[in-house]
């Protein structure tokens, strides 16, 4: 995000791997990074890798990669575990892969970075490091939820859980742009989620939000009012805005669901020799639900708000989602326009200090 | 719940159909009736159906329930509408079957309530007119999702969404009580519903009720601890405690996913010979994923922590689904021990006061 203004000259991104936080080890992510290579090399100027050189290099050579131009290795032997707590790992993991990676972008040597680490460590770390852009307070991170017929996208799912109305406003207009960008829709329907949509329902927070988004009709966000659960997968928006506290519940849920039903029919249809002559029949359904609603895709989840780009991969993360994380990345940074986002921000906190005033 | 001391010679529940809020119509309603009553009718005392009598008299004849010994219409030709304000029934519908209903638990004529109608209306007039058990501020809805392996409880779904930690601590009380009833199960697991298991994560309001969730050991409440969306499918807990906030949208969204996979399989079943061979071929699945999955079996959701007990079962509930809500709330009435619920909550308050005290 930082690179008109820092490398005008720069038109390809930079990107940062941390090859360390994955639950397959930097295997899974330098096949991933293969994978991402054999389509996107015109699309990229430089892709760092961060981890231990010692470990990577026999690695990128079962993979061909260890003479690929485009690519270079960050040493670094720290590594940031799942289970410890941010705090800690901004005290003493200061020379880790993943916050050697955010500094690569702090120093303008890289537009983005993807980790499967440590949530909380990634977003601790990127948001001391990154700072969020002007007029936004918190950053929002951002998930794109696959559906029968169609993705949208759920944020905040965790990255604040106390989120203020003015926080709900923003995320709305970061999903938005970032819908326009990944998901390829000129004008993101826009919905704020809550639990009836007559007036009175809900909480003060929603209210309050609201209020707000109805009124930012000059800055062209296309909302669509209040939304339920039931919406959800019912196709009615294309950006779901809640506080991080209810997405990372919601997004949690859906995918404990979703696997739950997966793990039914799999021990349905394996009960007698009649279900699996059956199951082999419509093998093709069961190959269209793993291409339809498979993460892949869309696995990389960007932390918007900050003054550039973080994504955040699951930490079981294989090569394929990988690659998808990369492809993603590089769609954002195509279409991604943080001017426009920084104005539309700018409009809507005028919006809510008028709103504020009135209320006074 | 008033039965023990106004009624000591009353044993067996009288319970008051409310036949005006489905969706369906009363048709459906009466149905259900006739379907409990094929089994139910050594449990009950008295079937009262609250409604138009004109309207409901040619239903029972059709039902061959005109005559039955158990059942008592109470006349009104006055109903809430789907779409109506609460506060505005409370005001212009006091005549309404639904709070016709209520008043009679209020007047010591029957003991529990059952309707399909205005989800609002019902837990505002029932709040109103049955007030909260000694304790308790605050009632919660209370809905029983099934999963592959078993069932669980989740609340609150709706009745609240401006919780405190202290409500939360009484849902997990309320919630354990109406497990051990409707699921039988002696100990029952409660888990509290946050967005990560470490210390320090989720929100203010979580973490003040874990807390004291943990201190209330005495009143023999299995505590599980904090527990997050991947837990729930997952059998780690028998009650899920969270904010009406929270809960109403889990609850919508799950059903929209579960519907959109259904959808799915439908679809995707039916796309060309072979997988439709498959599917007869694998009938039995879709069976048992009906049967495992209905919601008819536990589709009364009741709103607890009221002096009396109030079901509320879907607008789009058929005779199954009524016959289910008859058959949960006699299962309720006849384990549910208000007595230790109450000095529970007592035991409870008391801990949250000492810890108050502490922190002040």
């Amino acid at each position: 995000m930082q690179s008109d203004k820092e490398h005008p000259e720069q038109t390809l991104p930079r990107i940062v791997i941390d090859a360390m936080g994955s639950d397959y080890g930097p295997e899974q992510i330098v096949a991933g990074i293969r994978l991402a290579l054999e389509t996107e090399t015109h699309r990229i100027a430089k892709l760092f890798i961060a981890g231990n050189e010692a470990i990577l290099n026999p690695i990128l050579k079962q993979n061909g990669l260890s003479e690929h131009p485009l690519l270079e290795i960050i040493h670094t032997d720290q590594v940031i575990d799942m289970d410890e707590k941010p705090m800690q790992t901004l005290k003493h993991k200061k020379e880790s892969s993943m916050f050697k990676a955010i500094d690569l972008i702090k120093q303008g040597q890289a537009e983005a970075v993807l980790s499967c680490g440590n949530t909380g460590s990634l977003m601790a770390g990127s948001t001391l490091k990154l700072r969020t852009i002007p007029g936004v307070t918190r950053p929002a991170l951002a998930s794109v939820i696959p559906t029968r017929t169609h993705r949208f996208i759920l944020m905040d799912v965790g990255a604040n859980p106390n989120s203020t109305a003015q926080n709900l406003v923003h995320n709305a207009i970061l999903g938005s742009h970032f819908a326009k960008a990944v998901l390829k829709i000129d004008s993101p329907r826009v919905g704020l989620l809550t639990i009836g949509t007559e007036e009175g329902k809900g909480n003060e927070l929603v209210h309050k939000a609201h209020e707000i988004l109805k009124q930012l009709t000059d800055i062209r966000l296309n909302y669509s009012g209040l939304i339920e659960g039931f919406d959800l997968f019912a196709g009615k928006v294309d950006v779901v805005v809640c506080d991080g506290f209810v997405g990372n519940i919601l997004l949690k849920t859906c995918e404990s669901l979703f696997l739950e039903l997966k793990d039914f029919l799999k021990e349905q249809f394996s009960k007698n020799w009649l279900r699996r002559l059956g199951a082999l029949a419509s093998q093709g359904v069961f190959k269209t639900m793993r291409e339809q609603f498979s993460p892949d895709k869309f696995s990389g989840a960007p932390l918007l708000g900050l003054n550039g780009w973080v994504f955040k991969s699951h930490g079981s993360s294989k090569a394929g989602a990988i690659a998808g994380a990369i492809n993603m990345c590089l769609n954002c940074l195509d279409v991604y326009d943080l001017k426009t986002v920084v104005s539309d921000v700018a409009y809507a906190n005028e919006r809510i200090n008028t709103i504020e005033e009135v209320h006074e």
